[in-house]
């Protein structure tokens, strides 16, 4: 393989002119009451959610797209991607009237075969993997002769993501410590390459999912062990690309790894706490400062949402979980003697006691109870953990012996 | 009642010096998916939800109690909220070390008490209604020789709030319209003052709930009707104030009025399409444009985005009711043969016309259905409304009489 220069300060300054007016200047809030609660001098968040397609993605495409020469954008590109890469190489080419075709995954969810295709390029479903489905494009790219764009390794893409660490600066000089995602690599790539040329005092840290570390184990000389459903789906890449590699070599401090509890909570955070919303992957930099407090406290942190683009359905799950998790509502398994007016009772009990029902369901057929008494699964609304355990004791008091289905975390 | 000066351009300058690194000054963002949904040149939203307390309150609160007298300060503050005002009052209160005290209506729910309340305030829970509420603490304020803090009636809040208004002409002096949300009046006062101050050619809309048309009413000469239960509850006031109104008569084109059904709507088309999270009050200036596209057609619209304190349960439902309404769920009622087998086979044929069963419910005990027949209800994941057609056309095809139960609009 032919080594590729790394893009430089300079590089990047070209770069953030060329995409100006065509790219959202995202802001780089405060979000002063996570950084009470991580124990942090001050959290400042960069919202690349807040792009037209929803990630960062819209930096390298766009940048990339612009460069290339009259013939090549004449011919057009070709890009495989199931996620934020298929949507911003999609959006800008059709912006800039570039021919572009986006190989997918078969499988791939059809809302993001759908926002894909609402960009107007040719989609093509192919492939029973993400590997199986570049191995196609690159084949179709040398048949058509389209030009490939590569998710991160290539110049321009990381150029154009290193936008975000020149804005960074601009916005606050005087961080100490950068989070990042590191997918394939080329968020962190050019933000490191920015930021550390013009402040090199400040340290930066990736962050990639447990179950996909494979930027981790590459620059520790680790065997690669990539595998399993994440969240974080949108960094969940089995192997980094070779001049994402080299720069994370070169700038970056740590890769640090967070379990997919973690990033969930993080994503739960994210909505309550500072009122946005992030894809798993965007959460991943919050939930690496969680997973890893020690190494952050009194000091004034700046993380990267990469992306917002989660599905609604796991988002409406997430929030529901993480008030389960915070002793917010809970799951109350109760026998009873099953005669008319006992519901009454029941209800009124848990309503006296200050917690809310949502929803009760009858077990009649559990054999393991005599055959007069049943079992009711009360899903209650409630204050915080404590809460919950007064309910379940007002209930044993009461004649109506309880226990907790749903588990909460010690903090809760 | 003795007549309050208005505040000028330069009360609200004054303000912003004041304010000025002690409040968020916070992001006026393009929404250009959501402005090309709706048709508008161009759109932006101001996001107050990114302040400390997740809402505008923050402004106002802190420059009136950054204007008290030093013997002012010493006998400290009293406010009346259920809501946003409390915690405003209550933070800055404890950073600027002035004694607090916050009255609530008794039910103020559990999660807003205990939010004002770790802003350390002496927190009275007090009345059966937010009238009550009100006079108890106004009686309190003259027992105890506290300064009321009023949540939109006071010149010093109304310059607080506007210096949204300097804001958002700084960061684009190009608008056409601005959309602003009414409660008491406070905030569109404010911004309406600066604004028209600085650029008479703003045309500026408020937002009210339908079910809570005070200002509208007043200014209209219509007598009052407000009532009942709405999601935008921030917004829900049933007078409006004396110096807001006069304000809003001078400055203000028309009061707009939104029903709960497109206020939810918006709320969820600001998860989805912009990635932030709304309050219901603060998704009202969306839901005003949604329910009134014409009147802003092909124009620079300005939104502000009040505030983000939504309850996550009540934001989880709204996410998956969304997905309802656009046919992205559907609950379908099937009869079966109450048979083994039957299951494998009614699952098989959802699962090939590609929805993904998500919950399934058996009937048994429908006595209009003959007893060897039975009903089941499955919760279906689905692409769009037409798919959800498909699958109910295939089922029938099949054997298993569907019809569905969920509903969804037109557009679904």
């Amino acid at each position: 393989m032919t080594e590729i220069a790394k893009p430089t300060l300079d590089d990047i300054r070209r770069a953030a002119e060329a995409i100006k007016g065509h790219v959202v200047r995202t802001p780089f809030v405060a979000a002063p009451r996570l950084a009470k609660q991580l124990g942090l001098a001050s959290l400042r968040v960069k919202l690349e959610n807040q792009q037209f397609t929803g990630s960062f993605k819209d930096r390298g495409s766009y940048y990339k797209l612009r460069s290339l020469s009259a013939d090549e954008a004449k011919r057009g590109v070709i890009a495989m991607s199931a996620g934020n890469h298929a949507q911003g190489v999609a959006y800008h080419a059709q912006r800039l009237g570039i021919p572009a075709t986006i190989v997918m995954p078969e499988g791939t969810p059809f809302t993001k075969i759908e926002r894909t295709a609402s960009f107007g390029p040719r989609v093509i479903l192919k492939g029973d993997s993400i590997d199986a489905a570049a191995v196609y494009a690159r084949e179709l790219a040398a048949k058509e002769n389209l030009v490939f764009v590569h998710p991160y390794d290539d110049p321009y893409i990381v150029a154009g993501q290193g936008t975000i660490g020149l804005e960074i600066l601009e916005d606050d000089p005087e961080l100490d410590y950068l989070v990042i995602p590191i997918g394939g690599g080329g968020l962190i790539s050019g933000i490191a390459t920015a930021v550390k040329a013009l402040k090199p005092g400040i340290d930066i840290y990736g962050v990639e999912s447990d179950l996909y570390p494979s930027m981790h184990h590459a620059i520790n000389q680790i065997p690669p062990a990539n595998g399993g459903q994440t969240l974080a789906d949108g960094i969940a890449v089995k192997s980094p690309g070779a001049l994402t590699r080299a720069i994370v070599e070169q700038h970056v401090r740590e890769v640090l790894l967070v379990d997919e509890m973690t990033v969930e909570r993080a994503v739960g955070a994210l909505v309550e706490t500072q009122r946005i919303v992030a894809e798993g992957a965007g959460a991943a930099a919050l939930a690496a400062i969680m997973c890893h407090p020690g190494a952050f406290k009194g000091c004034r942190v700046g993380i990267v949402v990469g992306g917002g683009n989660i599905d609604s359905r796991l988002l409406s799950q997430i929030l529901m979980r993480t008030l389960v998790l915070d002793g917010r509502m809970a799951t109350l398994r109760i026998e009873i003697v099953d005669q008319p007016g006992v519901m009454s009772t029941l209800t009124r009990v848990i309503g006296q006691a200050g917690g809310n029902i949502m929803d009760i369901t009858h077990h009649r057929l559990f054999v393991d109870l005599p055959v007069k008494r049943a079992e009711v699964d009360v899903l209650v609304e409630t204050r915080n953990a404590k809460h919950v355990d007064e309910i379940i004791d007002m209930l044993d008091k009461t004649g109506f012996p309880t226990r907790r289905l749903s588990s909460h975390s010690a903090e809760g």
